[in-house]
């Protein structure tokens, strides 16, 4: 742990280096905090430091970020079980909210001063990100900064899913295997906006009384829930929404009434503990029932997979997904769909974020609040966040919890 | 061969034995012409005989038959290369159109003298037919009795994967394998109802001449069509279609847009000879590349199978074929889709007619033509088919055609 310790802060020392140094006299540069993952692995490869503040390149836009969305994606990125993974070290987080500073050239749709939500490809969690203006999108000014956190990538996911890949309609059902989640979550409210669907989700038993309402039934994920939906529903399901993606896969498809679509949209299975096991990672991978097509054939079945991150900043969906937000806009003016927000974290509490979505414990999103100041340890906490949090501010405000449990918005 | 002959004889006599025989004096029983395959294997495994004439039960219609469609998915029956096919001695064909001779208690939508078309799960080459009428559909006053054997199956396979297992809008592409088969033609068809789709087609380059004008793109079959739809859309396709299912599935799900769909909706390619080869049969199954959910999560892809069969008969969708049914006679009585007829042959020339579409050589639907006469033999053919044709009339009419032909209507 020593010889972590004293790499990890060379390894600090060296990247405030090279982004700061080389040239002009650090004094003059414009620094700001990030969370740094300096390597793949477990909670310790995580690090609040400085960094070079970015500028906005052409066709860019320049946020002063307030929130960023947590997802179970960034867990995996940690971990390193993501395909073709960025090398470390690197700014994790695809998503934040923020007012735009300023513009790039040729940047046309934004304004110093706008509020606005955006997808980045890496870098979110900092309190300065630039992206191209393709994945930038103004908030409605009811909006705030910790809903629209919540909003961008877990509702277009959802929206895409049920309307884009599938093609929900009056009547259908709907299973969602992690109905407390933040995808989960809009999921149900999406579904809520079409005549007479059903809405089957599974989620820990801890968390049926707060979701409780949010779906037609809810089951326990430690019971035999393939059975519980074939009780109810001998026919089978229309669409099965699966972010786990593992031994279930197969029992899930088992589920689909004929030309009903299984959607796999994720892969949480593959995180097993704190960090990366090859062994479990390559056992998820392969545990996973590959699908003959004369099977599906046969059986006249569908097999999807959706990554929003993939499809914005590898197959260049960004028109696709700018139309899909144009409609979840308007039915959030319409008070039709609202963003459900799990907790607030300091940058600083990184850590205990990634943790409890680890751990499943969230209900609806896990925030990064840029304004937010640390909740204070208790007495049986390590010494971690201390270290973590080298270039935290003091401590203030609402932090009268006994408990680490951050502000819930 | 001459053992083969032998065993032929007997084995029809047997058939004709059971089937009229037992109990009632042959002489009060109807009788009626069938094809009956006595085992899985090649042509001469087909014969036309005389069977028992059925009655309806409870909730059928009788049909005296005009027309029934000939479909590749036949000549996989008659291989035996089928999941689960019953046991022979069997009457193939499931799809016939004709008359309303009689209708069976409680079947209430029918009356006798309507001219309809009907799915039959087996059976359906034969001069009558009985099948639940939930399987039969009304004909339009302008549809002849042979543009009826080429509407019901394809029609409906390819509506339903167009627009219910995929969800073709305005401005999408569509490649499709086969063009030049009747599924093909109503593909093309179809995709010429909505607004701005390119249909890239893949044919024998014999066909291209007739099919020409049916799509967009037109590729011989025997050149790298993935790397020429590549050149044209480098950015891919929306659907693909494919009837073959093989070593070029892969490469097809190369070629899908972000958020496309594969829809595999047949196995040709598991047919290599005149009779089922075990090998390549299993070459076949497993050379098709099985598809890791993962996969198509990373990629963005919908991987999808239809079978129209199945679903009506294995799996409760006739209330959803009824519907898309309707959809499809309005389409008809407004002119925007038309079935193309291939050709036109005697009960007495399905073996003629199957080697047909075994070499792919039809452009729209073979219909075997109760009321057809066979062409007469040409002096280089075998005598097989005055054996087959045992029942036959005396050929007359059209058949001034030197080449064996059939009369293309």
């Amino acid at each position: 742990m020593a010889q972590e310790g004293a790499d990890m802060t060379a390894e600090t020392d060296c990247m405030i280096d090279k982004n700061v140094g080389s040239g002009e006299p650090s004094r003059n540069v414009k620094e700001m905090r990030a969370v740094m993952l300096s390597g793949f692995g477990g909670l310790n490869k995580l690090r609040v430091t400085k960094k070079l503040m970015p500028e906005p390149q052409r066709g860019e836009v320049k946020i002063r970020v307030k929130t960023c969305g947590l997802n179970f994606l960034d867990l995996m990125v940690r971990q390193g079980t993501i395909d073709s993974p960025p090398k470390p070290p690197l700014v994790p987080g695809f998503e934040c909210c923020g007012i735009v500073e300023s513009v790039g050239k040729t940047t046309e749709r934004f304004e110093i001063g706008d509020r606005v939500m955006a997808f980045v490809n890496y870098n979110a969690w900092a309190e300065v990100v630039c992206t191209p203006e393709e994945f930038v999108y103004k908030l409605p000014d009811e909006m705030t900064f910790a809903e629209a956190a919540a909003f961008a990538l877990n509702f277009v996911a959802a929206y895409m899913m049920l309307f884009e890949v599938a093609n929900l309609r009056e009547g259908m059902s709907v299973l969602v295997f992690s109905a407390g989640g933040a995808v989960g979550q809009a999921v149900a409210q999406l579904c809520s906006t079409v005549p007479n669907v059903t809405v089957f989700g599974v989620a820990s038993i801890l968390k049926h009384v707060a979701i409780r309402d949010s779906v037609t039934h809810l089951f326990d994920r430690n019971t035999d829930y393939i059975q519980e939906v074939k009780k109810i529903s001998p026919e089978g399901v229309d669409i099965v929404l699966d972010c786990l993606c593992g031994e279930n896969t197969g029992k899930g498809l088992s589920l689909l009434k004929p030309l009903g679509m299984y959607v796999v949209y994720g892969a949480s299975n593959m995180v097993t503990g704190e960090t990366k096991s090859f062994f479990s990672f390559a056992k998820s991978w392969w545990q996973v029932e590959k699908v003959n097509p004369i099977k599906l054939y046969e059986e006249n079945k569908v097999m999807a997979g959706f990554s929003l991150p993939n499809l914005l900043f590898k197959q260049g969906g960004s028109g696709m997904v700018k139309s899909v937000m144009d409609r979840l806009l308007r039915l959030y003016n319409q008070k039709k769909i609202k963003p459900v927000v799990d907790s607030l974290w300091a940058l600083e509490e990184v850590k205990e974020a990634m943790q409890r979505i680890h751990d499943r414990g969230n209900i609806g999103k896990l925030i990064l609040d840029m304004e937010k100041s640390p909740t204070p340890l208790m007495a049986s906490d390590s010494t971690e966040t201390s270290e973590a949090g080298e270039e935290e501010e003091e401590p203030e405000g609402d932090n009268d919890s006994k408990e680490r449990m951050p502000f819930i918005h």
